[in-house]
């Protein structure tokens, strides 16, 4: 065995120049263009040895070694996936012909080596997604530490088999060894705006999968409504929600998309934004919300969530002492942005209320003082919290594990600057709003986008843990979610999982490019990048 | 009866303020909200008097008079398809409960006037596509000069059907007179740069009757691939398409997509644009592109068509041959823009061939020469044509009967001033290329253009006669082709039907958001205007 490679900076750019792979591939360039690894693993070499894959004899099984045995679920489901992403159906293998052939590889061994393969668990921030892939005759090994790892290796695998001019499947020797650069590489989806059926979202989850996002922050109420049907509280989906039974995910529905992501290594956050962003839940609750004043009498209409009746408060408590049951993620997002001062100004009993608490007219000392009551109803559920940045900014106490999503890209690197500066941990969306579309191929300015090019010490860095793709739902809905999303979001998955040195556009698009038809391949809906074809186009609408 | 109204354009600014509807709908908002004709005819009259629709009893028939009989496979295709769209299914009628009820409107009949109800006919440019309805009880009767009107009414009538509280299809007392405004309203779509899967045409065409469009522009081949299958010089698409097989629209396809079109009352225009434009034809036909030089010796590349050969112009004879017998239109689009000379500058056959003409430098000369040798051939085969707007900037000498279609947004409004001025009939492109995205609401954009806002006499706005939505196919495939071009296309759609004084973006929004969530409830993917839900979301991926 030969020994395997980090790409440095300067030796990548050699590669890349090469058509990327390193090894001997002089005049392979046809199996340069079938291969498409994406995002580009960290260590990686290859050789021009080839060998072939029989649908009828090869496997994909659990290492003799492996913690994980044939219960584990979550990579049993795996081994059927990637067989039928890699060979397009699950043809019953005949048994009578299990000759082997020199070129032939006869299976993939996944080998867990921690005691606990987390079979039954779910991934966290915490996860080490770290594998190692070898593939060699007559066996490849897939080695990782736990079932996440052998997710993201199955993949990689999944993405190193190319037909050759038979058609027949092949894959080249190779070693890899892999890990991501940040730990939080999420997804937002806002399903108030628009409902999202759900398998608009497992579908999305599907190709999160194939670009090894983990994380599914699910922006699930809002204004607009309130899809999310609560068992505690049953009258705010009843009342907010564009439909009772047709606009609403049930708690079965819930426990799906979960247990959907679970197997494909990715953790679901939901996000109730409070104060503001509340106006859908006010018709399910009476007096949550903030009666908004014209002169001495109220208008009739409603702001943010009421700060001052302790009826607020214990409604907060019972929600999310639910919410942390539904969720099993160790977080959950609380929101905090954008929250509008002017209905708090015009109520004469807020009014009372700032003066009693010595707030002057200070309205952002009322917001902290809702949020602060908030955090701690949350934490007493044993749950860690994300917000948005303006909760931070606001100078509310957070616990020292909150993390803080920077979204605003006005001043963003300062802003990066100021949290990681506080010690929190932070994750970026400001520079990846994809609901922001034009013109040409905007997955570039994505994919130039360097996370951690703000000044700050190492240590400031290193509390930076990853980003999100946001796509918000104000022009998608299930008609056209899923094009505009991919393969727009696989460039904010290649800048958060590969080495920060993995910054070539033009080696990006040629990759990406058959990434893109892969998922189609696969049954994603994901757009061009610009002319040109794939081999098997899109079969749906 | 009572008598129709033309709206004038104050008198419609009322009607708008109102709800758009005119008649006597105090208190009736929901009615409002439920109907929304779009494109908005030209003249509508409605009451409050609402008449029930049965599955089992309501018929679509031919009128008595009607000179349109059971075998005009047209109208019985339509009947079906629009009973469909109404009602969802195809439920047996039962026979056995024919009894009708007060309020039942029980049948619309539809009634052919002309002598040749043109059946087996296809619509052209001079199609009387004009109609009346009139729904009263017991019966809506729907009067049309041919079959081609009574597409567009029984559009229009499926449009007044809205359900009540029960789920019950309703539909009100109304008188409708209507015409549209343009007599060449085109989508077009490139099937080159992406190739559009056959049930993606379908799909749009299906969209395009919904919004009353009646020309399907089909940029079909270009630069990057020849998917049209020839009968006369197979080797275009065999070497010119991605694939030769699963690339390609064979003659059955074609044939299908125009009988499918005419179905809808849509005529199929297709292009074949040179001498530019023909990377791909090269492959396939020897010496029908232009060497290029560098220096002194072929630099291995080709240009565009070579001018000097009889032997190109013995091609263009023959293909074009086939092109008018395999489609039924009475025009062909020719192309003819942005022709670039460097190549044939660079070829020494080519700059001897000048100086022999007397053409000098002036390459134009050269591209007119073409051109016009073109156009004779084409005129031969009996067709008309159409080009796009540089074939007359450069002088080339035109039939009467030419249509021009101006694109370049830069200097529209003299480019229309001068073509008209010059007695050319004209289609305006140039404001509508939906390929251009951005962010927000751009269908108002489009919606708000006045295609005979120039300089010239009336003589010269009757030249307009109408304008194509332009969906070039840099971004887009079966994956996004549909929610892009829907409903902003529709916005294209009313312009260019209805009255030039229907200009009312909010009154429009209101109207477009049901009108996009009844494509959606026929199956087509039509993205969302802005927040918000259909009562039926898309059900596809």
């Amino acid at each position: 065995m030969y020994c395997l490679v980090k790409f440095a900076p300067l030796f990548l750019a050699v590669a890349v120049s090469n058509g990327w792979l390193f090894g001997d591939f002089v005049g392979k360039q046809k199996v340069l263009d079938e291969i498409s690894l994406w995002p580009l693993p960290q260590k990686f070499q290859s050789s021009a040895v080839a060998f072939k894959l029989s649908p009828t004899r090869f496997q994909i099984v659990q290492a003799k070694q492996s913690s994980a045995g044939p219960s584990c679920s979550i990579l049993e489901n795996a081994f059927r996936r990637y067989f039928e992403y890699i060979f397009g159906d699950l043809k019953k293998p005949e048994k009578s012909r299990k000759k082997v052939y020199d070129s032939d590889l006869v299976e993939l061994q996944v080998w867990v080596t921690s005691a606990d393969p987390e079979c039954d668990g779910f991934p966290s921030l915490q996860t080490d997604e770290s594998y190692e892939l070898s593939v060699d005759e007559p066996s490849a090994v897939l080695k990782a530490a736990n079932v996440w790892g052998a997710l993201r290796g199955l993949e990689t695998f999944s993405q190193l088999v190319y037909e050759d001019d038979y058609g027949v499947n092949n894959i080249n020797k190779t070693d890899i060894s892999d890990f991501p650069r940040f730990a939080h590489r999420g997804i937002l989806l806002d399903s108030y705006r628009h409902f999202l059926p759900l398998k608009v979202i497992l579908a999305n989850l599907e190709a999160m999968a194939m670009n090894k996002f983990n994380v599914f922050h699910w922006h699930i109420v809002d204004d607009h409504s309130f899809p999310y049907m609560s068992r505690t509280f049953p009258e705010l989906s009843q009342k907010g929600a564009y439909h009772p039974f047709t606009h609403v995910y049930t708690p079965s529905d819930v426990k799906m998309v979960i247990e959907f992501a679970r197997m494909r290594g990715i953790r679901v956050i939901p996000e109730f934004d409070t104060p503001g962003h509340t106006e859908s839940w006010g018709t399910g609750i009476k007096d949550l919300l903030t009666p908004c004043y014209s002169g001495s009498s109220p208008s009739g209409t409603f702001g943010t969530v009421n700060p001052i009746l302790n009826s607020s408060y214990d409604f907060m408590t019972q929600f999310f002492k639910e919410i942390s049951t539904v969720f099993p993620d160790a977080y959950i997002h609380l929101g905090g942005d954008e929250v509008d001062f002017s209905c708090w100004e015009s109520n004469p009993d807020i009014q009372k209320f700032m003066v009693q608490q010595g707030f002057g007219t200070d309205y952002s000392k009322l917001e902290s003082f809702y949020i602060q009551r908030l955090l701690d109803i949350v934490a007493a559920t044993k749950k860690g919290y994300m917000v948005w940045q303006e909760v931070f900014d606001n100078g509310v106490k957070l616990k020292d594990d909150t993390v803080v999503e920077v979204w605003m890209e006005n001043k963003m690197e300062e802003e990066l600057q100021n949290v990681t500066g506080a010690g929190f941990t932070t994750i970026l969306s400001a520079p990846w709003y994809l609901d922001y579309i034009s013109y040409g191929q905007d997955w570039q300015h994505y994919y130039k986008v360097e996370p951690l090019n703000f000044p700050g010490t190492d240590a400031q860095k290193k509390l930076v843990i990853g980003g999100e793709a946001c796509l918000w739902g104000e022009y998608v809905d299930a008609t056209n979610l899923t094009p505009r999303l991919w393969p727009r979001a696989s460039a904010v998955a290649e800048r958060l999982w590969s080495d920060k040195s993995v910054t070539d556009v033009d080696n990006a698009y040629n990759r990406l490019v058959q990434h893109r038809c892969r998922m189609v391949k696969r049954g994603i809906p994901a757009e061009p990048l610009f002319v040109g074809h794939c081999r098997q186009e899109y079969k749906g609408l």
